[in-house]
């Protein structure tokens, strides 16, 4: 075994040229095997295999650095810096992150998990480089997916001023997550069926050989393509940006791609190394279904089928079920996401109504004002998306949609801890940065009857609005209470006496078992389904301020501008003085790991805040 | 006067063609002498009088929609819409707005006011022109430099796969507010070089004028594209997006506009048309000074020179100033604008230091991920940028700054209410936004002494930090108060009882007013400069509230997520059970006017704050 022999940063480079391809099948193998139980990303990891072994093997870490778009495809990297055994506990609490960490090894240069940020990172990095006097190399890998993003091109507009060296590693597998759209995607498409892998420039390096020195032969290529432009060589599109262009190079051949890599080392600027990889790559199940494999839940190596298939309906099926119905429903409603048409649900009304979707690419800026659009010209747009990504678009949401009060209903999956994917990826910031903007209205459902009426609700409301709701199971209890769902009702559902607990969308579920609890021990308790943060229910408050002697608020987003300190500032304009505690997530980054023990970490399961509410009820 | 003909919107194709001119030169004069009493955005004004002319005489409003990219050269649209009279109280309070507003005008197809969103709301007019069976034209007219923020960019990556029509016209006078910066301006300045105004594609035109019919003309240029390329005609960098190229056209020649114009609209897809135009054309200062005939204060109108000569520093330039300072003393200290050296005050740091000054574009988002790279490789970043620009990077301060820890400063300027520039520019939401954020520190200043205090401090603080200060003249009263800048504590300025005003920011200034006030009435009233917003000062809270009845915060930010709503919850989790009273913005947007009267209208005035405390004292 050849992998047994990767302990540490750079051993690979004690490895024979010629075992380079077996070193790679093995680490596939060991990606598969891995993946297959703790489930993860696999299909952009088996598609930069090579591509990492060439990056460690041509550049020199830790003072070369290494930037990952999104970084989901870092597990390579993680192998080859003695991270190995980290996989048994990939993505669990206190395990292994799936992304880049900083705080996990010196050879992470830069923690990513959004989409879009790698050239602006690197920038920063080769700035810094030469104001201090560095010399090492930084290079950022990003995904043709990513390019769609338009920080990508801010990053890359400013990058073509450079005059020193900076190279972009352009992994391109022609897809996001999905397919990809758009223009810059039919232009490198153009480039991959068109170019044989840089035998067109390989043509004019040996025409161009006895030249002398590395920057002739650059300063060459450079004469060459001002004269005969993208007739001869792709790129032009960097080209015309000031960007040098490489390639394409088969990212799967090992040995090319160090040669460009060491190539695009010489060039004093920035430089784009266009490298072309299969997204799934030896793992037939994942060539097949890309976006299924994508991330994936623990699998069968065998079959790729599901170790545990999913046997309840989850929000994001809710969501697809009812947009397929209003889409049906009524012509003037469409659909907006944001390369995510599988993971929000919208495949189905892609397939539906294929001429009122609109898969915008790895683009949420872009989709939200492309929404105010549709919205100012009559129609009734959903945004699906989720709520760590919204947050790409607040200036859009504030500038675009609000402002002109916009019919736009925001559908905000993956809203509060979403578990595994880490601190990028927690959905606990949209009631903070939605419900400070005027004129936009926010709720959530306590089960999935209530993510169906609430999206019905929306679609007609006839101004901005937002649903959010969690990733994971559908809840399916408290059936029997499904009051129609009104602008800033709340609705009660136990009323007793002692304590109420407000308790928003997820939340509801936990204030049940809370509520049990705090039953057994003699107290009195009554539930309320919050329903609305934006506006909340005033009077709901004032009547629960009548009769009890504590109100507790409980929602899976942060304190700071979330649904508890709405209520407490009604409780202080209207000089109620009851006692209160809210329940949220502290003010902190919430990491990787089981939601369930997530929760209890933070304090946000039921015997957690039993225990805070009995603290209360004592001052 | 052919102006005195203008007095509604289409009234200008009664206009002889042989007058165009001089009606173009009649509205400038106009515009000149109006904006000299007023104040207002000049330079870009005056760049594009021939070119709304020449879409108002081709185009037929308001069916067809023209959607301004940021909007603030929407003045001769607005003449031409019989808002002619609007000018006398253009930008004030219930006067017109100097942005293109729906409820205005039923002209004025989208609000504005940040740049690059014009194509994304364009493409979703068009979308819905295409779904409700409409056939009316959409031109989204945006600058070069709104070409710099990426979301124009992923608009346009969108855009390429319409097939039915939608015309971009870029507004391509070589600047932003200031001079433009990066790759896409190089390329767009080499088209501006080396091309006549449209000779060559003028001369393929004519090979081709045979050709039968103008679908045919069209494809005919498409196919002899394909063949020569950029070697024939410019623009293949959005060509090879999948965008139709048109140009580059004279921004100041009607007749050939209108030609390029109808031409456009015959493409079947997106089409843009690069139109050539001179910033502050035909005054002689404005010319010269574009960046100082951005936006202008009234001004004389024989020398340029302002009529109000600024006496007293401004924020900005205290900021520039100490940045200047801090530059001199330590090498790792750079700094970051977004397009707004000047409007920042980083136009001295970079004279001084221009290797540590960075001017990255209109392109806040790759802005702060820039600034965390540079953070990441051990230098001070500075980001100087406006409240309301900032709001574009919130996921990149959230997810690339602070999830990391970076030590990046914010400085955050025209906090709080700006004036004339209305909704979209109103610096409202800062503390908001960023308050929800692990690990963001956040301070305000009271003066101009404390604004040098807290630079130095977040400097050398280790962490992200912003300090928030607003536009206008720098408070230079309680110099004598000056006590040391520490992490989360507040000044006490007077200790007295009864009431407690904590305020942050420029509301010290009008607490000292409403203190004197209340004192008049014979109230014992202490005053404390809040300082830090993000850890708030626990140890001051409560010691206040040991002491006074009523605890009022006072702010220039919305309510939701706020500083009041931080003391409130202190209190509360302390058991606290005095008064307590929220002076916030009420959560609406804040419209265009003189920043006095906005502060009356929202109830931010010592008049108003009085009123409210002595409500508050008598519940």
């Amino acid at each position: 075994m050849l992998l047994e022999r990767i302990n540490a940063a750079n051993d690979i480079k004690q490895i024979d040229k010629k075992d380079y391809q077996a070193l790679a099948d093995e680490i596939r193998q060991f990606l598969i095997e891995k993946i297959s139980v703790t489930g993860g990303h696999l299909g952009s990891n088996l598609g930069t295999v090579e591509l990492t072994m060439a990056l460690h093997l041509a550049f020199n870490l830790p003072e070369d650095k290494i930037i990952w778009d999104v970084g989901h495809q870092s597990y390579t990297h993680k192998i080859l810096t003695g991270r190995k055994d980290g996989f048994d506990e990939l993505r669990q609490f206190h395990g292994m992150s799936g992304f880049p960490k900083r705080r996990e090894s010196d050879y992470d240069a830069f923690d990513t998990g959004h989409s879009s940020t790698s050239i602006s990172a690197g920038l920063g990095l080769v700035k810094a480089r030469d104001i201090t006097g560095g010399d090492n190399t930084i290079v950022s890998v990003i995904g043709d997916g990513s390019l769609t993003g338009g920080m990508a091109y801010e990053a890359l507009n400013n990058a073509s001023k450079l005059t020193t060296n900076f190279i972009i590693v352009l992994n391109d597998n022609n897809m996001s997550i999905s397919e990809n759209v758009g223009g810059v995607s039919s232009y490198l498409n153009n480039i991959r069926t068109t170019s044989g892998y840089l035998d067109l420039k390989e043509g004019i390096y040996n025409a161009l050989k006895d030249k002398p020195g590395g920057d002739g032969l650059v300063t060459g290529i450079r004469r060459v393509k001002s004269s005969f432009k993208s007739l001869v060589i792709p790129g032009m599109f960097f080209e015309d940006m000031g960007i040098t262009y490489l390639g394409p190079v088969d990212g799967h051949n090992i040995g090319k791609m160090i040669k460009v890599f060491h190539e695009a080392q010489r060039v004093e600027g920035a430089v784009l190394v266009h490298v072309i990889t299969q997204k799934g790559k030896g793992f037939a199940p994942a060539e097949r279904h890309p976006a299924r494999f994508h991330g994936t839940e623990p699998f069968d190596v065998e079959t790729g089928l599901p170790r545990n298939p999913r046997k309840t309906a989850n929000y994001t099926d809710i969501f697809s079920t009812v947009m397929c119905k209003l889409g049906q429903r009524d012509e003037k409603v469409v659909a907006i996401t944001a390369a995510m048409p599988d993971g929000t649900g919208l495949k189905r009304f892609h397939n539906m109504y294929p001429d009122r979707f609109f898969d915008v690419g790895i683009a949420e800026e872009h989709a939200v004002t492309f929404a105010a659009g549709l919205a100012a010209g009559g129609l009734k747009p959903v945004v699906a998306v989720y709520s760590s990504f919204l947050q790409r678009a607040y200036d859009q949401i504030l500038h675009d949609v609000c402002i002109q009060n916009l019919p736009v209903v925001f559908a905000i999956d993956r809203a509060g801890i979403v578990g595994s994917d880490g601190e990028t990826h927690q959905g606990i910031f949209d009631l903070t940065y939605l419900s400070g903007i005027p004129n936009m209205h926010i709720c959530a459902p306590k089960n999935k009857w209530e993510l169906s009426d609430m999206l019905k609700f929306a679609v007609n409301f006839g101004a901005p609005i937002a649903i959010r709701y969690p990733r994971g199971n559908a809840y399916d209890g408290l059936e029997e209470y499904r009051a129609v769902v009104e602008l800033g009702k709340a609705e009660w559902i136990y009323r007793e006496k002692e304590i109420v607990l407000f308790a928003l969308g997820s939340m509801v579920r936990e204030a049940e078992k809370v509520r049990a609890r705090l039953k057994e021990m003699g107290h009195s308790v009554s539930l309320v389904n919050a329903r609305f943060v934006k506006p909340i229910d005033e009077d709901a408050v004032l009547d629960a301020c009548e009769g009890h002697e504590l109100i507790v608020t409980l929602e899976e987003n942060v304190e700071c501008g979330g649904y508890g300190e709405k209520v407490l500032s009604c409780m202080n304009a209207h000089g109620c003085r009851n006692k209160y505690l809210n329940i949220s997530i502290p003010d902190a980054y919430v990491e990787h790991g089981n939601v369930e023990i997530l929760k209890q970490e933070i304090g946000l399961d039921a015997e957690s805040i039993v225990k805070r509410i009995q603290n209360k009820l004592s001052e």
